[in-house]
């Protein structure tokens, strides 16, 4: 790998956990080399363009690393974005992309509007169903602000598969449901929920129904593999993904736009608690507080972890 | 009103009721009458262009009858992407679009892959709130398919107003939870629900942040009214939307493409059931079986709400 490209990689692994995303930072280095050494991911692999129509592209990321990759994709968006004021870039061949918010930060720093998923390998069941026949497909929308980025990043189950390891870790009880027991009743055992693998979806049948879309989406603009034709590779490689920009000044946004959003975000986080010692968030406040914390304090990283990565 | 527009607006009046979705057709075309009648509604308005940049167009709905408006705004995105690939039209000053797949149907009818959402008055507590501060904002997905159309059309809260209405009106309790009652907790009475206005969010705080993104990024891009915005207006006019079409062909999408959703709308209706007697749906599946069997038997009518409409 170039030292340009270990760099931005290192770099996007480090910033997850410089917010405080520990289950998609470092803990997943050691996966990403263990990849490279077995042949499944190319790690000078470069997106190419496959069709252009307009502001819209589709790519192919022949088995370059997922992040370097999904980076490059909503590079590129971002590119048709400031070009023509939308862009979007549907990609086939994807990788595991990690932290699924990296890429809504990239545009919004980039003073873009950033919208974004990944299918993934069917790992929740559909509202109804006992067998996991949907992806988490995570969805992000970032929308820039001077005081602080708007960005959400969400897994279409309750919680991502990355959360439940990390709670099954501390051994802490889920603050909900976050799935079923082997009797089929709903639990907050995250250890119980991994071994059953029956994941809630986010808002029951609108978290499934969510799940279906952005696959059916991304698959068919990047001409990629589904979240059924994934269904028989654990490794989840080959994923289709879809990344859009666009340009608010394209539309004429301007200091009276970032006024508006300012009083949008404090219309939000001032409403009345529902506990007296409640705070209401706006998506992207707690990652912003920990970056502030982790570096000023320095970043904490599991020592079992650090030492996997040592041994590598 | 001229008669062609009339009779459009009828028509999707209709079809709403038409597919089963009886909170949001012919029950609301009084309030539509009384908004004409007290000059919040110019029948005869039509959307005005302000910007292109590219295919991403903003426009203003100029009080026009919301679902022409919306309608003809789909329709300027289908435009845009059947001549580049992609298009989009985010629209300020719109109203109340009655029901929001619709415009995913009109979408897919056309054989593109349409997202639209709105925005609306605040009437969602945001996770860890009391007050209403995020819209219930209707979010909307649909990918063409010529054995069924997969169309999701969702508020983010678990259950929409017109849901909730209903509810009550039937008496019935709510499958699960849809909101808290005057003491915080979690209640299925759905008239306990309106009374609090404590609607719970799809997904807990993934449904009150995605409130807010979808709001950011239509005020945002169209140059309208925010949430926030719209609080002291109770009749919510002037919301912001955005209509977003993809023409899968300019992809390269062919009975290829076709197959794979097929086979993915398979894989996930064929899963097993969590309840012997359950079954599992695909997004859209029974909104086209009620419009196979009302259009057999013939559209059932509120009486109260017939009459209601006869003395209009």
């Amino acid at each position: 790998m170039t030292a340009e490209r270990a760099e931005l990689c290192a770099r996007l692994f480090g910033e997850t956990d410089l917010d405080g995303v520990y289950s998609h930072g470092i803990r997943r280095f050691p996966g990403l080399v263990k990849a490279i050494d077995a042949g499944r991911i190319d790690p000078n692999g470069q997106p190419e363009r496959l069709v252009a129509s307009g502001a819209l592209e589709q790519w192919d990321g022949r088995r370059g690393p997922g992040n370097l990759v999904a980076h490059a994709s909503m590079g590129r968006a971002i590119e048709l974005a400031r070009a023509g004021g939308m862009g979007c870039v549907a990609l086939r061949n994807g990788n595991h992309w990690m932290r699924a918010g990296t890429y809504g930060w990239q545009a919004a720093e980039a003073g873009c509007i950033g919208i974004c998923w990944t299918n993934t390998i069917p790992n929740v069941p559909p509202w109804g169903a006992k067998e996991c026949r949907v992806g988490n497909n995570p969805l992000v929308i970032a929308v820039p602000r001077p005081g602080g980025h708007v960005v959400l990043d969400m897994a279409v189950s309750q919680f991502s598969w990355g959360k439940l390891s990390l709670h099954r870790g501390g051994g802490k009880p889920l603050p909900v449901p976050g799935g079923y027991d082997q009797d089929g009743r709903l639990t907050t055992d995250a250890a119980e929920v991994l071994r059953t693998g029956r994941l809630l979806p986010a808002g029951l049948w609108k978290g499934s129904g969510l799940a279906l879309m952005l696959d059916l989406v991304a698959a068919t603009l990047s001409g990629g593999l589904a979240t059924w034709q994934l269904a028989e590779d654990r490794r989840e490689h080959a994923v289709s993904q879809v990344f859009l920009a666009f340009d608010p000044a394209a539309m004429g946004a301007d200091e009276q736009t970032e006024g508006m959003i300012d009083k949008a975000v404090e219309f939000l986080t001032t409403a009345e608690p529902a506990s007296p010692d409640g705070k209401v968030y706006y998506p992207g406040q707690r990652s912003l507080q920990t970056r502030r914390t982790n570096t000023a304090q320095g970043i904490p990283v599991d020592p079992e972890c650090w030492q996997r990565v040592q041994e590598l």
